[in-house]
């Protein structure tokens, strides 16, 4: 029954590469070929032996977790979602004549990014509060999803929904083709990501795993309504993930994938578990295709995910797998 | 695909009924019956039409919530879970010689019942505090595990996990016979009831939504484990229900069963969903076989979920169905 679903699936990723393949035994290599996206290296032989060694794990046990930003879709320069709140406060702006003289929202009505740059947690705190907080779930879902269809990132001119990493895509589908059921956890904020996350990767809302503001049960007109409050409920980042994922999912996942100091508990604490285990760190190297930053260089990592030498240091002290994106990727983005 | 899954599975259900059948014609309804431990009736009526209807719905959407205590199994005289607090301080009394002059360990351990009965809400928080923290999940769970295995029911001599309601996982069984994700959404500990609820109920810890403790993140020897603290993190009951089926599930389901006011912020949620909702509550008005309190009156409801006379009001105002234990039930345990 997997065998029958993997060969099939695999045929239909592995079709458009066949065209340029020659000898018909890499031809029957590359239709065979679960992970199209990505070239031959140690990074993809992890996951194929990975997936391999699953025959001896119940089905049932069968879990992978995803962070999100930097890891499934771009998060330079800013957060979607810190981009989604900032733009936010220039639309609500006529609605609070106070922020004109108020920090944060001065700063961010007046789009200086130098300023922005310096924002602590309490900045961002306060912005998150007076955008995504005040409403009901349902009218919260509404504004997002309206501005995820037009909203366009700054450098690639496309919907944020379009950056979506193709390799990281593939091995989401190639997991759940043996068996696997496929977990977002994310510091972001869970209801943000649950609008598009079955749209984009396949992972139903009850799947997605992140931080939360509390809600209130009120009853408005006769009908109950959860109402969002500016409080934070769960901080679902660093040693969160590993408390979240226990919390939601109850079980320790067989693989989790991360780009960050923030997603350092979730691989340790899936990498404490018995039998084969697959973590993985996206480093972010390619300035060309994407951007370099963390041990990488080059950019400034203030509003996305911290990949220092702490961390390299520990996946290499512990195995775990550093995915280059410069040479593990042949495509990045389905639009390649 | 359905079809044939559910047919395959009445018939299995419908075996052990038709024994006692004479005539071809009740035969083939017997075997076709899914819910044979439930008597002909408006209850048993109203989620069969309920499936029916479910044909609209896609199937990712089919999502039930369950309430465990009273509504899955025995709550009376007290929660299992609370049962298991209570023995678990005569277990620890030897670690705890300041217990015996400090309440409410004083009157626990001198099994006061009068004075047990009486506990309010901070005496219970200590004795959950003192007997479901300062360990890792792994010990805790191990200690509810081992507890379970051994302890029986005060009345019926039975393990606690014996005493599930057939009819109730009747109707689990047959919602996930047509495409239903079933969810516990339990007052109770999530930790405890994940011990258990996949063998009793099929219900996997990933669909289990319950109170919990907050757990701190602590690398011990060298490998992480999360440490359960003295401190609630999240009441999932009443309101609570409502708030945490939107944070772990993120989908408003179509089906919700209870038995108490605690249950009833789940039910309305469930119930300002558009189309088909099933919206069910048992009432234990069955001395003989079971319990009867609530509206049914005779037994104290001190430990157990209330059901007053404003929820048997707003049920009836509501269209909610009430499951009578006595009428609707042909049989309330699988060893009856």
């Amino acid at each position: 029954m997997l065998n029958r679903k993997i060969s099939r699936r695999s045929i239909l990723l592995g079709a458009a590469t066949t065209v340029v393949v020659v000898s018909s035994s890499r031809s029957a290599r590359a239709q065979a070929d679960p992970l199209p996206a990505w070239n031959d290296g140690p990074a993809k032989q992890a996951i194929l032996d990975f997936v391999h060694a699953m025959d001896q794990v119940p089905q049932k046990d069968r879990i992978a977790t995803f962070d999100q930003d930097g890891t499934l879709w771009v998060e330079h320069p800013v957060y979607t979602q810190a981009m989604f709140a900032l733009e936010r406060v220039h639309t609500l702006a006529p609605q609070h004549p106070e922020w004109k003289d108020q920090e944060p929202f001065k700063s961010v009505l007046a789009n200086d990014e130098a300023a922005i740059a310096k924002f602590g947690e309490r900045d961002w705190a306060e912005i998150v509060f007076a955008t995504h907080a005040g409403m009901s779930q349902a009218e919260f879902q509404d504004i997002v999803g309206r501005w995820l269809a037009t909203a366009k990132h700054p450098r690639f001119k496309r919907p944020y929904t379009e950056l979506v990493y193709q390799p990281m895509r593939e091995v989401m589908d190639y997991l759940r083709a043996n068996g696997f059921k496929t977990y977002i956890v994310t510091g972001g904020g869970v209801d943000f990501v649950r609008n598009y996350a079955e749209r984009i990767y396949g992972v139903p809302p009850e799947q997605v795993i992140g931080s939360s503001i509390a809600t209130k049960y009120e009853i408005r007109d006769g009908k109950p309504e959860l109402m969002r409050l500016p409080k934070l409920f769960f901080d679902d980042d660093h040693a969160g993930k590993a408390i979240g994922i226990d919390l939601f999912i109850g079980k320790r996942p067989y693989a989790a994938f991360g780009n960050s100091t923030g997603d350092r508990e979730m691989l340790e604490w899936i990498g404490a578990g018995q039998g084969a285990r697959l973590k993985m760190l996206v480093h972010h190297d390619d300035a060309q295709r994407e951007y370099a930053y963390g041990p990488a260089g080059g950019l400034p990592d203030t509003h996305v995910g911290t990949f220092d030498q702490s961390l390299m240091d520990e996946a290499k002290a512990k195995g775990w797998v550093v995915i280059s994106m410069k040479s593990d990727w042949k495509r990045v983005f389905a639009f390649d």
